[in-house]
């Protein structure tokens, strides 16, 4: 049942998603008219509601993290779900885990590793840009999320307050700067994910990489192909998105024995 | 600190894994010589190890999940890492999330919605073959995940037991034939991913997912290319897995408004 | 040197083409302006011209076979670039080549295999439709193709007037419904080409291919990226065509000894 | 009818393809026992032959150039069918087409070159080393492509002998060193194309290319896909060819107007 405080997806016949916070007693304004929230209140999930003067029926749902990051106000470029997934499972995010998400953004990796790790686990956002920090602050608090998160407004040059950490995501335009930051903070056997949208910055931080003693190093990237869902005409769209960026991987260890080269 | 009872991954210069439970006093015989076990506990994660006739050296680092997958024994096609995790980003899976997972194969996937739903959530396996039940059963406990699972040697065409399910994932070779009993199970706004390996299962499933009220219908397909980490000659490897599994992914609703198709 | 009858490619600077026929004391008009086509002849290939009100600048170019299918008069779904020269090399197109294309529809196709089989070869086009016949004559002729071709206004159900055929392009909604007249007129290890944009066509064509002597069936599908080519940041663009069509091939025998099922 | 002197393409059952040239009264030995070869004078193609103790039995069939080139003796990496394809149409190789191809390896672009460009045309191949030159000679008169093709053993440090070439392909571990002397080369509105393995080359080569009057510079990788040919069970082979080679076109202009940076 939807109650007072609920996130509710709003989900129209042609796509169209509006998320909205349930308030008793208000109205919110969308470019389809008015809904009057008292109606959505006591609906089931998965229901109809319809509103506006044109009448317009929305399906009743609750929000994935993916819908609500796709909502939120951004001002950055974000980590593509594809993305996002394959870095939770390749860093091992579970519940407990202690994280380094950097830089923030407009939170939406730090949302996604902080809904994982729980009460025992812990993300450290470190973000220099005051703009961004804020906004990350507030995307946070608006998906519940920010008890799990503590922002800091920081530069990472000169390193990070945390030890031993299990993982660290790297997402910033010149990586390759903090790689020693990064192996200071982990833990032995941590994991690090980079994010590198250019073969450029993939090439320099692999340089950068060896240099240290980080082995298991991968280089990935992720098509994700999306196909029409008609069963009689099945065929993948004819557009899709070719590129986000690269993915590289590494584990931390405490010294390196030999030159291993990837696979 | 490796300490008794710990799975510990051995990773060999060559790239070879090898995992093992610590037990104080114990041998541990590998293709490359006996580990002795005593000589683990007390080192660092991130350390190396020597063993065997020819002293050959290994890192001591915490084994993530995929290494557990990959290193578990197993009879059944394996759903990849790039698969496994798009389908917990896209069924929405959290600490709290009710789950059901059928066919259960070897438990991997059992395992990767069980170690995120943790106390408050549930994994319901469903699996009908009983040396799958089995197997599956004792990966579960191998991994310490099995408390979080309810394990059901069943045929789904009867139906399932639980109701108002938040996400259930649908992998036998005839997915269109229970359809009806996943709608069922689910909550409203619940989310169904359906894995189909060959473009036929996905017309079939697609069909019979229109006759039901389910919305946000989609179709993906996950090419991941791996790159041959090397700063000088950066390239994709020369070979790749090119196909394991096409994903379907639908909303249920109560009832459907209009023939809404894909995008 | 550019002279009277040729075709040239103006290149802007902002990636536009123009194609004009050269004309003595003519002018051409273009959405930037009047080109005086005298101004042209006797200009090097290579070199700039400028025109219009904003004196843009051009350069003067020979236009490849691409540009030409680009810039045409088309009322169908072209047969991209990637798709098009695989088709040519899978069916082994040579001077001497003797080819069935159909359906024509603008005649892009019919000109790639014309502007190779040259003078000892002959393309047999066949069309039912009498817009786009009628398109695919001008065209051809506006390439200066059409002497390498015999266009034929004409349904393929009831057969091809050729035999011995060395290669057959059969790009029709419906081919599964003509895979008995195309054996009929290949030659003895003759190819075919089958343009299948959707996946349920695939398995229909490949239902019909088995029921006739057709051997070393092959399904391929072509990813072509494109990368922007700046080289301090190397990566592909954000977006790519992901599909256009399956492409079908098989070689016709005389009769069949076996089950051979692809690879 | 095969006839002395055809080049066959023996097609067994089990896919394996066995290449011969036709002549009277001798015999062929494979691995599968001798080939009478006058069984084989009379025969039509796309006919059956049986030989060797277990009377084996093979389609006859015109070999394609493609089966030439995989059946060729080779030294080299070959440049894939998918990239060999892609090549000629965006050099827009026609009969006449005056082409240099540098380095000719075992000669397969070569001949794929002067397939097309037939007796109006010419191919120059460069190529320094005289073990591939010698093998090269010897592959394209087994083609009977030698008279199209006029081989040099000579290194491209010190230029081309040829100007005004239509087309060339820069197929060297260093090409990003050469093109000065392929700008010298090319007529005005000549297209180059250049094979590069590595984004290390493709991002050296486009900083050379910058530096010298090329327009319309390209960047491109061809993914090929192949799908088992089971109609009931439609999808990709498990594995795929991930990579062969980036491909670089541009096309050569007298001078420069502009910074124009790709699309």
């Amino acid at each position: 049942m939807v109650k007072e405080g609920d996130k509710v997806l709003l989900y129209g016949e042609d796509g169209s998603k509006i998320i909205i916070t349930v308030e008793k007693g208000k109205k919110k304004g969308t470019h389809l008219g008015h809904v009057n929230m008292d109606d959505l209140i006591g609906k089931e999930y998965g229901d109809l509601i319809s509103f506006g003067k044109k009448e317009r029926t929305f399906y009743i749902l609750p929000p994935t993290y993916i819908d609500l990051i796709f909502n939120m106000k951004r001002r950055t470029q974000i980590v593509y779900p594809k993305d996002a997934s394959y870095i939770l499972f390749k860093l091992d995010i579970k519940p407990g885990s202690r994280v380094i998400d950097t830089g923030v953004g407009s939170g939406a990796m730090c949302g996604a590793f902080a809904r994982i790790v729980g009460n025992k686990g812990k993300v450290y956002g470190y973000e220099r840009r005051e703009d961004f920090y804020n906004l990350a602050k507030k995307n946070l608090e608006g998906w519940n999320l920010d008890k799990f998160v503590e922002l800091k407004l920081r530069d990472i040059a000169q390193g990070f307050d945390e030890m031993n950490i299990d993982a660290l995501l790297l997402d910033v335009p010149d990586p390759y700067n903090y790689i020693q930051q990064c192996w200071q903070a982990l833990k032995g056997g941590g994991k690090i994910g980079i994010i590198c949208p250019t073969t450029n910055q993939v090439q320099q931080v692999l340089e950068r990489l060896y240099e240290y003693p980080f082995i298991d190093v991968e280089v990935w990237e992720n098509l994700m192909r999306r196909f029409k869902p008609n069963p009689e005409r099945l065929r993948p769209f004819d557009r899709m998105v070719a590129h986000t960026t690269y993915l590289v991987f590494a584990t931390k260890v405490l010294r390196k024995m030999g030159g291993v080269f990837g696979e």
